[in-house]
């Protein structure tokens, strides 16, 4: 055991004991069904990590997690570090096959998971699952088996008392295992350390003003990169973090404005389009005034920045990716834009910004010969990361790793300019992450997975995906369009696009629009997408 | 140059780096002369490094600093690391003699000093600075000589535009030596690293509520382990730092009430005699309202807790070491206390409480055996501290670090009891560190260090020293005393022991009033000092 007198491994973990014991009454968690104190969400973190130490898991095991946000999954992120567990959230909207994959991948030795995700699964995928070493239910165990138990059972013959093992071995160990949306076929898994784990917290308490009073509400999917590692964050200082079921807030954003006042919220965060969607709720939204809403994913329109000033939000735009742990860069407000026109200063905050605490000086924005690009607002480069909380790679993928990591930077596939002011606007998407409505809310999709699906059918020269605001249209939701060029001499129809994309793509992954084309490039060769969403606009709109 | 993508050493340097960008054109820094923006900030740290660097400054080189609080202290603490120096940051108050013997023990590369001390020292202190590389006045510099410079001067020449090195080629480096105020004859040199100044800064933000609003009154002396750490926390969040020559304070704390509306004060630190004077003040003092104060060095009184109370202060009362670099124990207020009376609060208010974010689970009161106390608010046991923020050691003294350090964790040297609620109190102190006035404000002193002087005296068998408060007496200030012990058949007079003390000891380390007299012991040995200060009292409120 690792344990000089002035160094303790940086874990989130620590946060936990540390919050037991200075806020032991105080409410850690809110749910329609009552309040856990932090004395007892430690108490129920001890058990688990005892539980798990029961079934043989041991530093570097998988511990896959299938379950919307719930208050297990809180005191999860705690128990599964305390004993080397390396957590692995799953999307569990994503199709069966998709999960049993990620689950064989990871060689996941435990898996939690929430009794209405195990009955949807098949039968097939549940011969899969025999390969798991334990299966824990939360919630009734439906068909009773050797290796599948209730979770709750199995924290019941463990002592409370027993503190976490904060002694992590190596600071720089795998704490979580976070699977991308997949471009090149499957999907990677990108591994964060303890150490970062530990640092976004605490530099996203700063960035947000999260504290002691605070109450934050769960509007953000768990599964995704940790809930931007806000778990920990909220448990590193003592505030309350309200958890409602998944389905509580889907297909019900506007409504999200009622908890403000009944929980007495202090923050929350979303997708621009959740955001939005608060904005435009009928009822009243005198309770937004003073709460601080940040907002990452995609960048928010000028429009939207102006109606939350307008409501008197304190507004934060943060930027990051599942390879950063969530935000690594923030819209940091100026004073000296106060005096700006609301448009003026929308205009400053929709850009992405400078690093966060946290990220210190590890962002650059560099052209191919890895110097930076001048800060003219105009050229264009790409946005690389270096530091505490960027991913260790990906797991048992060493040639995408050396790709995305080289020169130790991590190559983000985000092309931006740099303003004169030192701040960072992303302009375009090498990798084209577009940001979809799916089944249980919102994703972001790959274009490069659909771009891929596409070139692979016979006749296809090359292919762009892009999505149309729905502002730009008069759609309701995003617009996902695929442009093709066919090879020279063939003919494609776009039904048989369709069937090809039908036939390799999940449903949300599906363009709606498929256009035949020669698709722009520039002298380097890359798609001038920003063109084909002008393209794309026009067309949608004589249609 | 150690540089992973996913490592970046934790160093105080990135947040004047990330902070210069983040913040360019906020008050960094307010003094009577005027104010200093990050971006400026920023660069003169910068020039500074560049100078360093030219004087052939490198990774390990000492640079000590003799100065009131300044502006300029402020940009030493990012300049000097940025280089990889070391900080020595010197108390200008102590006898010259003291000053060159640790300006030779740590082998100074550099020195900074302010002229008005420069000129205080005597021809033959000033021949032990030759063997300085080089001397930076700040200031007017009096006697031209080839290794004495203007610190401006040589700022000028350098570029603001290359960025600080923030590479640190390992994070457990030392970034400062601070000295102890010696038991034993000599004093020691607390080495702190660089993680250590990094995570104690983030949490330090947490602990104060220290944030982007945030205006800073420098109510503590720099010099005094690096004014709790918090030179680096200001700059990290980007709070402003408001900095008055320590002669504005000393003498006047009573006024600094004037100063907090005056300057948009929201924080302030000091002693509680400090935090007393303010409250005593004939002012008006509506300005304290919400705004933050901490205190630490001596716990403060329930009285004073309730009055600050009273005066609506967001009042936090820590507690550390120049081992722990600073704050490293917090009473954090539990929501459960309101409905106390505000004596019973107070009384809860005035212990020194459980660790803090950054010390996590690094806190332990231990018995001679390394186990855990009974929290039973009696049992008596050793504060000790392991982590990230407590020291590596004592320089250049193997002895002392192996004993203070031994077992994985920092023998503090105080005793104390743990509360049912796990609230530790300090009871007594077996190095006796003793709280006086002295010619320059207040410091700790050692009771060791007296009582040695004491006892070298022929005749003398054993010898206590203790404070008693002004509060307990008629004295408008605390009141060293010491109570000395004949050996059997002894003769000794008061009057022999003053004049032991006057050419042993610094003018204020001497006891004001020696009592002959048995020592109260335990029955292994210890004195009781408790009885002591009883004994005091009554014999001083009968002369």
């Amino acid at each position: 055991m690792h344990r000089l007198h002035s160094f303790a491994a940086l874990s989130p973990v620590t946060f936990l004991e540390r919050s037991g014991r200075a806020f032991p009454n105080r409410q850690a968690i809110v749910h329609p069904d009552g309040v856990i104190t932090f004395s007892e969400l430690v108490g129920r973190a001890r058990r688990l990590a005892q539980a798990l130490t029961r079934f043989g898991v041991k530093r570097g095991d998988k511990i896959a997690v299938l379950s919307e946000n719930s208050p297990q999954v809180i005191e999860i992120h705690f128990g599964v570090p305390a004993v080397g567990g390396v957590l692995v959230m799953l999307n569990p909207w994503l199709p069966s096959a998709d999960i049993t994959y990620m689950l064989a991948f990871c060689e996941a030795k435990v898996l939690i998971v929430e009794a209405s995700f195990l009955d949807k699964l098949s039968d097939a995928d549940k011969q899969q699952l025999a390969d798991l070493k334990q299966i824990l239910v939360l919630g009734e165990v439906a068909t009773a088996s050797t290796n599948t138990l209730s979770y709750e059972q199995c924290l019941i013959d463990t002592d409370d008392r027993i503190p976490l093992d904060v002694n992590i071995e190596d600071e720089l160990d795998p704490l979580t295992i976070n699977f991308t949306s997949g471009t090149t076929g499957r999907p990677k898994g990108v591994m964060c350390s303890h150490r970062a784990a530990y640092l976004n917290a605490l530099g996203q308490s700063f960035m947000l003003s999260l504290g002691r009073g605070g109450r934050y509400l769960w509007s953000l999917p768990m599964f995704h990169v940790n809930g931007w590692g806000h778990i920990w964050t909220n448990v590193a200082v003592g505030s309350t973090q309200v958890v409602l079921p998944g389905r509580t807030i889907r297909g019900k954003e506007a409504s999200l404005i009622k908890l403000i006042p009944e929980y007495g919220i202090t923050h929350l965060c979303g997708a621009p389009r959740l955001v939005r969607a608060l904005t435009e709720s009928p009822d009243d939204k005198s309770a937004f005034a003073g709460i601080t809403i940040t907002t990452g994913g995609a960048a928010p329109s000028p429009d939207l920045i102006s109606t939350l000033e307008a409501m008197q939000v304190h507004f934060i735009h943060q930027y990051g990716l599942n390879e950063t742990l969530g935000p690594y860069v923030v819209c940091e407000e100026q004073e000296d834009w106060l005096p700006l026109s609301v448009l003026e200063r929308a205009q400053k905050r929709a850009r992405q910004g400078i690093a966060t605490l946290h990220a210190g000086t590890g962002l650059r924005v560099v052209d191919d010969a890895m110097q930076d690009v001048a800060q003219d607002g105009n050229t264009l480069g790409e946005v690389v990361m270096s530091g505490n909380t960027v991913a260790l790679g990906y797991y048992k993928n060493p040639e995408a790793t050396e790709k995305a990591f080289k020169d130790g930077w991590f190559h983000s596939g985000d092309m931006a300019v740099v303003h004169p002011d030192g701040y960072l606007e992303i302009r375009d998407r090498i990798k084209d992450l577009i940001y979809v409505e799916t089944d249980y809310g919102w994703e972001n999709i790959s274009s490069s997975e659909i771009e891929n699906a596409l070139c692979r059918y016979q006749g296809v020269r090359d292919a762009a995906v892009i999505s149309v605001a729905a502002e730009a249209t008069s759609a309701a939701l995003p617009v996902l369009v695929a442009f093709v060029e066919p090879h020279r001499d063939q003919h494609l129809t776009a039904e048989s696009l369709f069937e090809q994309c039908a036939r390799e793509l999940a449903i949300y992954k599906r363009p709606q629009r498929i256009f035949l084309s020669e698709l722009p490039k520039t002298a380097t060769g890359k798609v001038r997408k920003d063109l084909l969403v002008t393209d794309a606009i026009n067309r949608l709109q004589h249609t």
